[in-house]
């Protein structure tokens, strides 16, 4: 595919492995990963807004998106595919011009409708086989990197993009 | 076997990995994964009753039973066959309608009697030997999906459940 | 090696991964695994008795051996030699008839001492060339269980134990 | 190359996974292994300085130093080549004295220039191309520690560091 206008995507089992730990007060933590940083990073150099579309809502990813100053967050969504809609006629573009990692079921409709779209390895199969990449990375371990890394280098943009990085 | 009548699950080794992470103050944490609450899901739409039976007593678990709307939850349980056996006789099935995922010795006798029984890829051996299936994932790792959707596949009801989940 | 008279273990890199989480206030938690509890009842049914030893002072690793009814519990050992010798003399055996399983370099001196001596898998090579059986698991994954079984397994126990302990 | 005479080190990615693990509230956790401790240890008995670079600023990494004893401790850093310029300056020593291991792109300027170079098993390929060693542990694995060894081993003296170790 071309260069997205848009990169969209899931937080549990793709920014984390999935894991969520609960105590026995009222308290929760997921595991991000500061690789996976590097491709919002990668997003802001060229300018493609990222959105997290997640059906949990928490404090905690809203925590982690400013703190990567992702600014689209959609949380406590049960229809993706609606907000995602609503989202790109917002932007003026299409959803073939948008890329979107996810891994499970309640992300097969967005899947099925995006330009390009992904899943981590450890998908189910009967999701792997639905979407066009696959990245060799579970989710937690860097998927999402992966994933604007193979955009880019599609693109050939990976080795410009880390350049304008270290010139920075 | 054909689909049973109700799903019993232990938490500790197959929701986790068997970890257990305790802090120097009085809290502890479990890590469960958002990938079984699928397993739940598919359960839900089969109107198949889910019980959890665990010999642990925490509010962690009483938290994420009631996050997946999971009604019948045995906590602190030494003798978990006796629980069983109640459960069973109230909700007027047998044991051999009854499919439950384990992965110890406090495990076994249960084990032995229902009509399906799993345990996660990470169980000792000398258990793994005594199960009707060993799924391929570890605990905490989506064991649980794993065996709900063996049960699935062996009645031929993956597609159609998916189907189902997808067109809510 | 006959079944010994005492099993003796470190806690961080056996009974879990090395991992030490801290925050960002005064908390830490260690991940144990419930796995290696079996261990613990294994010995309490042979009435042989289970001591830690560990370079660490931590609230963690009290609560975890007051959970296992460990009463032989020594935290913040710099000489564990030491602290071992005192102990057997005290109970009447010697080092030759106790069994410790470390992981590191502050372990060395009593792993080269007692009868019997393991590491996890994950310990370094020349930690591992010294001593009598290295565990299939790493830390944290069950290694003080697949050590405490190794030693039944040695001596013909684990089936008997397997039996006394469903027979309860 | 040489026994450096100063080793500085990047932490997330290096001594941890990567992972970042976030609360509902506003807390945060990083996950150290306690084997990279012996790195310290080995550095210690060499009288080689360590120093800690890196990009995040927590007091999670705050305790862990002091845990350690590391007084060269830079938090926040967003240019780590002036950073390690200004250190090996005040130390009167060059950078091509000095040992590095980090992990990612903010890494790459210092990595190029230092005398000795190292990055943990999972870091990107295209970084990995870059240094003079690749570590075969992953990040939060023992990497670290793997680093350090690796250096005694080319100087040949991680027997007699261990030796020292052992007579005190």
């Amino acid at each position: 595919m071309n260069l997205p206008k848009l990169i969209i995507t899931d937080i549990d089992g793709v920014w984390t492995d999935g894991g969520m730990y609960y105590d026995n007060e009222s308290n929760e933590f997921k595991k991000f990963n500061t690789t996976d940083s590097g491709g919002v990073i990668f997003c802001n150099i060229l300018d493609i807004p990222v959105a997290i579309i997640t059906g949990e809502k928490t404090e905690i990813v809203k925590r982690r998106a400013e703190k990567l100053k992702i600014k689209l967050l959609y949380q406590g969504i049960e229809n993706k595919l609606k907000v995602a809609y609503d989202l790109v006629k917002r932007l003026n573009i299409s959803l073939s011009e948008t890329a979107f990692i996810g891994d499970d079921i309640n992300d097969l409709k967005l899947l099925n409708l995006v330009g390009f779209s992904a899943v981590p390895n450890n998908a189910p199969d009967y999701i792997k086989n639905k979407v066009d990449f696959v990245t060799k990375k579970n989710g937690g371990e860097g998927a999402f990197r992966e994933f604007i890394e193979k955009i880019l280098i599609e693109n050939d943009k990976l080795e410009s993009v880390l350049e304008l990085y270290l010139i920075k």
